[in-house]
């Protein structure tokens, strides 16, 4: 059974970490840990803050979604007591966490994932895994009215991977010299030469498309969301891997195959 | 059985409309025209010009898919003969298409359609329909790299035909002001009002997606072809059609529905 | 300004329409009606039965989602007073609905549709209008595990109407016969002799895709819906269209192009 | 430069292979093969068998696609006189295989796939890699009305290793048991416990569909193709990888990623 504290555990995501952690058969919400408010939530102890938490109950792992102003904090009392950590809080820079890192015990992992979303990782892994093999490739994603960006992050890094791995050899795709008068805009944005185009409805939550083509075949990976539970086989996935492993790791992919 | 006269019968189009007629049980070919040569195809009589084809045989329907600078002698030919025009060459003029259609003899038809695909048609029929039904509607145009423009016809038609058919209550998905820098272009061209994104690849041969949501639902209605073939039923169906019809009509949608 | 009564003010259909009915423009609820407690929800009044509601207020419409054991005593009340209802509670019989609708008030309409997901119903129009144009069409409907029964009964209905609309002449696809030993079911479900897929996934809601393909063409139509506030769209136009319609009307695609 | 002889070289298969090795910058065809004419094809010899060919020309890579009863002659001839072979000829058993690459000179390579389409075997790929983290998983495959039986080859394969990749857990998607009366294969074949669907249309050429889903998430992919020129690249990565190889390799995945 691994026992697993939630910081941030009444926020939106920390709530739905305690439901995930609590259905699963192999691992326990051993405490919860809010600044504003030590009230219980009835099944497990709640603390004011990390140092308190570790002071009162044993914990294998700490699970990290509050705020940035807040999460270094935290991450610096867990590491170096030996407590694994599972951080989906973002702002962190790459030296903060190497720096945390550094500072932790011996067998001690920090491990930290901008997305958590299983579908998102493998779409992104499959597009830089068959990106050698295609000369097109474009990238479609779909979002909600209310997405204030265009496009996503993750289409944009998906479009990157897709540079970096793709054979330099140059796509036949005509590009912006196409588009007719009046209708710029048609072949889309150009990230790092890969058109990405962005598509935005009521209808959607958060979809992304990568097509990949070459003479006679075309090959499409979707992903599909619509429900933040999507996020909770990930940090599942997170907690039960951290265990065996040491150091900062970025990155839910590392993980996964 | 319906006796069809095939202008233009050795051409790429026109031996295509040749193999259809033929395999159909309620047709057959009369004659092919062809000013280049009157070598007979083997099962039908070829005739240097549609006077002297008339002159011949008795036909109820001529089919042309020749040239711009051929068509209309062809039509002034057979309309005030009272025999039906099925037409796909392009470059006629509505006032020259009207004219034509002035001279045919009483209850002769003419039919033009700049499009003889039946899926591309509906697909433009159903946009046409459903757009004021959502706020939200945009189009995606899929085809292979030699296309040289984008985006393409098709997709420009569609984006108005909904334009024209939709509420003008303004939708709430956001536009080129959310394009992040750098990544202009994101969210398409704008055709009336439309977001149309351009898909290159020669994985594709033209293919097209035209997404409307609104809260929680997309509909979403694909055409996709890779076969000159897919515009056969379109001319049948114009074949079938143009007896029971009189004068000009313009478009494959008057004989669907 | 439509005045319009909620019949099941309370439960999950009738507060999404309370709440769709609050935001559009041109209509406003009167009051809410529940046998169970007339406790106001603080913006209208809410009575235990029809008859007080129309007593106390003036309605144009009664919106009712209620339970089949009181739909019809509803209906009894508003529609000889001259109230217009738009239906979604199912369980009356076509006879009961002819019934009701003839003891209505002149000028009075009575609108029932078992399914108000505008989506859904543009799809099965449209399958409908395509039938005739190809020779091939299967239907793929997408649900939720938690789904008991399959194929769902949209995708039945879209099947039977395919199978009224299409031509008489046998699809050339292969069926049953040609599943392999071992393999029975792979080419599905025939209704009314169109094959019917049911997929099974935590990853839907529900959705349904309807293909249809003649040599070189594929035409597709495809609905995704997440969310019950998909059926708003569909409530609202049948409010705004029951004003000026008389009689028993079934079927959102009634008010639809 | 890369000297190719093509066994097969006026087939279907071996023309498209002469044309692609052709284009191609780093490789050349050196000869073809043919048991019934040995009339030049013009850019180069050709022989009535391998034996004669090697005698006269000096190959890197001998590639089959000719028929069952010549391809182990032809590789019996080609592996011990050091020649790599890439061959797409089926019916070989594995036993079979295995012994020529036994008898092969030192360092020389038999590279045989069953699918040379790299979009198809990245899709295999794919899947198996996706399946541990999705409890839900299904296949449809997509073809053209004369393919004499369902599913494909290609979906059974692809349900089988996700079959093996997957958790043990059972899914939570219902079976056959809800299948309605009259209904009965609307859940698909089971293929090692993964429902798998063939729709059936001459709108088709070969595609196939697989589909991944979780809590809230929905990973797809897709694979389209329609013409023989997509097993091209296939080819032209076989052959530039077995210089590099020595003895029985199996599969493009092998020479993928």
């Amino acid at each position: 059974m691994i026992r697993v504290a939630v910081a941030g555990y009444a926020g939106r995501m920390g709530s739905a970490v305690v439901d995930a952690v609590t259905t699963a058969d192999d691992m326990e919400v051993v405490c919860g840990i809010d600044p504003h408010g030590t009230e219980s939530a009835g099944t497990f102890p709640v603390f004011a803050s990390v140092a308190e938490a570790l002071d009162a109950v044993d914990a294998d792992v700490l699970v990290d979604f509050t705020q940035p102003s807040v999460v270094a904090g935290n991450l610096a009392m867990a590491l170096p007591a030996g407590v694994d950590c599972v951080v989906g809080t973002t702002g962190l820079s790459n030296e903060t966490l190497a720096q945390l890192a550094a500072d932790a015990a011996p067998g001690t992992c920090l491990f930290y994932a901008p997305n958590f979303t299983t579908g998102a990782v493998l779409m992104m892994e499959f597009a830089k895994a068959a990106a050698p093999y295609f000369p097109e490739a474009e990238v479609i994603e779909f979002h909600h009215c209310n997405k204030k960006d265009a496009p996503s992050g993750t289409a944009v890094r998906t479009a990157q991977l897709i540079a970096e791995a793709r054979s330099p050899r140059v796509s036949e795709a005509p590009g912006r010299e196409t588009e007719m008068p009046g209708a710029e805009g048609a072949r889309g944005a150009l990230v790092d030469g890969v058109p990405v185009h962005a598509v935005r409805s009521m209808g959607y939550v958060a979809s992304q498309e990568v097509i990949f083509g070459s003479l006679g075949q075309t090959l499409t990976i979707r992903h599909d969301s619509w429900d933040r539970n999507s996020y909770m086989p990930g940090v599942l996935l997170g907690i039960r891997s951290v265990g065996e492993r040491e150091g900062l790791i970025v990155g839910l992919e590392s993980f996964m195959g």
